[in-house]
């Protein structure tokens, strides 16, 4: 029968080159997905299926639920499929749950809304078994002072001084409706929720926070940073190992 | 100044061939810690600090609080071991604390009890970020029935039958006070707290309270294993992830 399986993903990314497939290596998570699906599927000799994920995370970047759909011509269900995964998946990348949707649903063009986590440790001693998933900070940042620049960042805007990309053709105008900042003993959790990001966005505004955090930069300095459209002048790209998708919405 | 250093160290062994030195390796936690100290001492080459740990943890086996002792001839202060310990560690090894203890303590013979804390998973989602610190089951136990084997176990026994060498020359009488199993949520721990424990004593504990749990094995027979010291009659030794050294008590 004809579906289209959606899949929500949840992955350790540390040792993959992010999520979209490459031709010259297997350590990507589409690539593994594709490689479990095309042995499930039964599919000829280098016959890919075509799995949509709602974005690409970078190389490094975890995922608690990532959604990707793929249309496939099956007849298991929606549970040997799960199991099916599960079982030939490496132990660092987990399918949660497999649904069949409409014909019509597109992981990426239907996603409305996305929730990422960026999480910094300062405390005093090291994070020995969270080390994976957390950016170690050299001191303690001073969080009101970031709350106060993240204010600034809330609304539409074109966030271009935020993108990698500086040849990005699209627009690069998002909405960010929410940066939610909580300390939790000595981590320090930035939630960010828009309705997309940019190449790069959050780990950039990460690291434009924490210039700010550690008062090398005022907090009313990000207003001018985003009128600029200029990367130059947004802080350092924060490492890939403390972000984490958290959500899709549709 | 001669000084008797105690440290408590917190690692992930997942790397590790265990905590005890072996010529042929340096992967183990002894070996590197020996490695830095060295060099933080200025020994010459060849010259290895004697560093005494509280026990040894078997390969791939985790500690929150290991504590170790080492006598060494040093000007440093406590806050400068530290930090340079931890600057040379590798970032899956952590010392938490440093102190100078009497030149009398011995990081071994003066412990009077530990704590060991050994976590399953029994969820139906694979704990993607949290694999290397439990050991998933296939199905959920019966947490009761192992309670009521755990109770059996409670006291000063010959734990012979739960050592996996069987050439132990001496005593393997151990005093076992307490066993707890909680459930939390998707995963159950079992701490196990005595005044020492035999070589895998608690993996073999461990495997033999979920023969119990799987319906394999009758709470009651436990008594039978501990009167026999027959390691042959015990449960298999559940695998090093799920077990982490928590506490050693002087």
């Amino acid at each position: 029968m004809e579906r289209n399986i959606k899949l929500l993903i949840r992955y350790d990314g540390t040792r993959y080159f992010g999520w979209e497939h490459q031709p010259d290596t297997p350590m990507t998570i589409q690539g593994k997905l594709e490689q479990v699906l095309a042995r499930m599927l039964s599919l000829s000799e280098g016959e890919i299926p075509l799995i949509t994920g709602a974005g690409r995370t970078d190389a490094g970047v975890h995922a608690r639920a990532m959604v990707a759909n793929v249309h496939a011509d099956t007849e298991m269900t929606e549970e040997e499929i799960l199991a099916y995964c599960n079982r030939y998946l490496p132990d660092d990348i987990g399918i949660d749950r497999v649904v069949f949707a409409s014909p019509r649903f597109h992981a990426r063009y239907n996603a409305v809304g996305k929730l990422y986590c960026y999480s910094l440790w300062c405390g005093a001693k090291k994070p020995v078994f969270e080390r994976k998933y957390l950016t170690v900070l050299d001191g303690v940042p001073d969080v009101p002072a970031m709350r106060e620049a993240a204010a600034c960042l809330i609304g539409t805007h074109d966030f271009k001084s935020f993108c990698a990309n500086p040849r990005m053709k699209k627009s690069t105008v998002r909405t960010v409706d929410r940066i939610e900042i909580k300390e939790q003993g000595e981590i320090i959790r930035l939630y960010f929720h828009g309705n997309g990001f940019l190449q790069n966005m959050v780990r950039i505004l990460t690291g434009t926070l924490l210039e700010v955090g550690f008062g090398r930069m005022e907090p009313a300095q990000v207003m001018r940073i985003l009128e600029a459209g200029d990367r130059k002048m947004a802080g350092p790209t924060a490492p890939p190992e403390g972000l984490c998708l958290m959500k899709v919405e549709y």
